[in-house]
């Protein structure tokens, strides 16, 4: 599968606190700018691929672009763990000739669509029966017990999650598109609100309405795209033993989540190393994340990502590894990780407003704590 | 991918109108079963894939079953369109080298789970908003407006409709496993009280519990289980232009389902030809859709399908194309269509209760009238 697809084209709506327009139509705003993006016309697509959270089937967007036909339609499931997981499947389904235009996006209409988690009359069944009525009822609760597990473990401390916040804003602040551009500083990292302890409002990404898709075709016919593709040079997907979804801290490693495993298929599948990578999109809901990430895909030891961040590691463009270079999920947009995607793709291209010079490998990595996914894009 | 998996292993619970245990419980033993028959432990296990309907997550399975790791995890929707697909999903895993051992698996209890379209008083949006409150509220009553539509355009009779369960129901008879299994005549058929005109009882398929599973690797593994495998031969998905899940009316020809391109794709990739086939297991929801698929797979030009019934083309052993071979939805059990999976591969291994002799291509379809897929199994 290595290289046998590409991306070649991305696109997506402005990003909004409250978009005031239904997830179906900004899915097909995202989706007819992609496809401009490539130069394809919806005659043309034969397959979509999309999040199991989508509240648009596929056929539905097929009728509304005039697609005439889909040949290939799946969807995975885990919300942020998803996001280069459905890029995964359209490369398998160009490689295996089964499609030959797939279109991945993810549309998120939260500002009038309100939060699962705010509903706490709600009878809440299956694993989350085990941690819910326990106080552990957002996605920011969740999280903070493995920040706080990696702090007990490894001394990290709040101020390092800063560093990450404090990076990722740097980047933002240079991208039109970005929802937060205002430049913060550890301190006013420190000053924000305690959300859930040990996580503060400026370690959480925002809450954000906006839509992102990507054109996914065969390597040889991205060839006609010079300069524009970027190569899936792999892709994987990965949950570890005994997951459980958002709170597996029965583990006898907590810190070890779906990403460790996910990183080890992805490396070997691509046959390449941490240290050829120029630049990496990290899922970044939260800021500690980014750390586990960075060790969990093995750009630092475990314990060491806090000092690395906050020496700067992250940063553009004299960070040992430029990191979510739009401002990610938490300063750009938080479209459960599809905005990363796009991104990586604008590197490869050599035209985002942080670019790493002769970009060549980058890495986007999907939701950790969740059964998760990651990619691998190339330049071609 | 033509070749580069194949089905190891089967596996089903009993299958009941009321079953008594939670969905989850009969997928892990319909899994469990299909493991052993495959000879296959759950620690070699590292994909699975679901229809998006179902209740229970990869994730539980996983631990449940003591799966390390998944590689790969994916899900299709459509409720009755995605029983080849998935299969289809877990062929291209193996062929691009992203899991080795990957099973798929569909469990239902509805004996006490209901029936959704039994909450009139709920609101309905999307597409069904344009069908529901106009009285086409069930299935049933759907597949009614194409069944009359087959009768308007072609003349088709509901006695030859009947010849459908009749066939279907002589299958069920020497199948131990059938739910129903007393022998019916087209007079019983039209004797059957009317569900939604022109469809009576015996047009319907049962309400099931029960689960089923398989087994799917690479065809070099497969080797190992000689005499037992089924080769993946093809598999495809396709919606047609225009889509609207169960009530396309609208279009210009709406007896041309998903079916009519997911037939051309398969045949396609397969290099092979409906005359090709000596077995076949069609999605048989209501009779109708077993006249429609016959016309749509090629096996009759459009209009003769039900004169080919009611002159014993169905039928074992005597039949051109013996369909349903264990009974099918109408009479071994509906579990959405993954038990037609289940006795394609019988077929092939030879072990059908109605066997069709030197089987060597079963023909294996999903839903009609919603995204479709099907899957062409294979003897080694």
């Amino acid at each position: 599968m290595r290289n046998a697809a590409a991306i070649i084209g991305i696109g997506q709506t402005e990003f909004a606190k409250d978009i005031g327009r239904p997830e179906r139509t900004i899915a097909l705003e995202a989706i007819r700018a992609a496809l401009d993006d490539a130069g394809v016309t919806p005659t043309e697509v034969d397959g979509l691929v999309r999040f199991n959270l989508e509240t648009t089937s596929e056929v539905e967007i097929a009728r509304n672009l005039g697609i005439p036909n889909l040949r290939f339609f799946a969807e995975v499931g885990y919300g942020g763990g998803a996001g280069c997981a459905i890029v995964g499947l359209a490369a398998m389904a160009i490689a295996t000739g089964r499609a030959q235009v797939v279109v991945c996006w993810r549309a998120r209409n939260r500002g009038s669509g309100g939060r699962p988690w705010a509903g706490t009359g709600m009878r809440v069944g299956g694993d989350y029966q085990w941690s819910v009525p326990f106080g552990l009822v957002r996605p920011v609760d969740q999280i903070a017990m493995l920040a706080r597990r990696h702090m007990h473990e490894y001394g990290t401390t709040s101020r390092q999650l800063g560093a990450v916040a404090v990076a990722f804003r740097g980047h933002a602040a240079r991208n039109p598109q970005a929802l937060q551009r205002t430049l913060i500083t550890v301190e006013d990292h420190q000053a924000s609100r305690l959300v859930a302890d040990p996580l503060r409002k400026l370690d959480c990404c925002l809450e954000t309405d906006g839509a992102v898709a990507v054109v996914v075709t065969s390597a040889d016919r991205a060839r006609d795209a010079q300069g524009r593709s970027a190569l899936i040079l792999a892709a994987s997907q990965g949950t570890g033993p005994e997951h459980v979804v958002m709170t597996a801290y029965h583990a006898a490693r907590p810190l070890e989540t779906p990403s460790t495993w996910a990183a080890r298929d992805l490396f070997a599948a691509a046959g390449v190393m941490p240290s050829d990578i120029n630049v990496a999109q990290f899922y970044d809901a939260f800021t500690p994340l980014v750390l586990m990430s960075l060790e969990e895909y093995g750009f630092c030891k475990r314990g060491e990502a806090g000092p690395w961040a906050s020496a700067g590691g992250l940063s553009w463009p004299e960070g040992e590894l430029p990191c979510n270079t739009s401002g990610g999920g938490l300063s750009e947009a938080y479209v459960h990780g599809m905005n990363l995607v796009a991104e990586g793709v604008r590197q490869i291209r050599g035209v985002s407003t942080a670019q790493v010079t002769d970009a060549s490998l980058c890495l986007i990595t999907s939701g950790a704590g969740v059964p998760t996914s990651a990619l691998l894009l190339a330049r071609p």
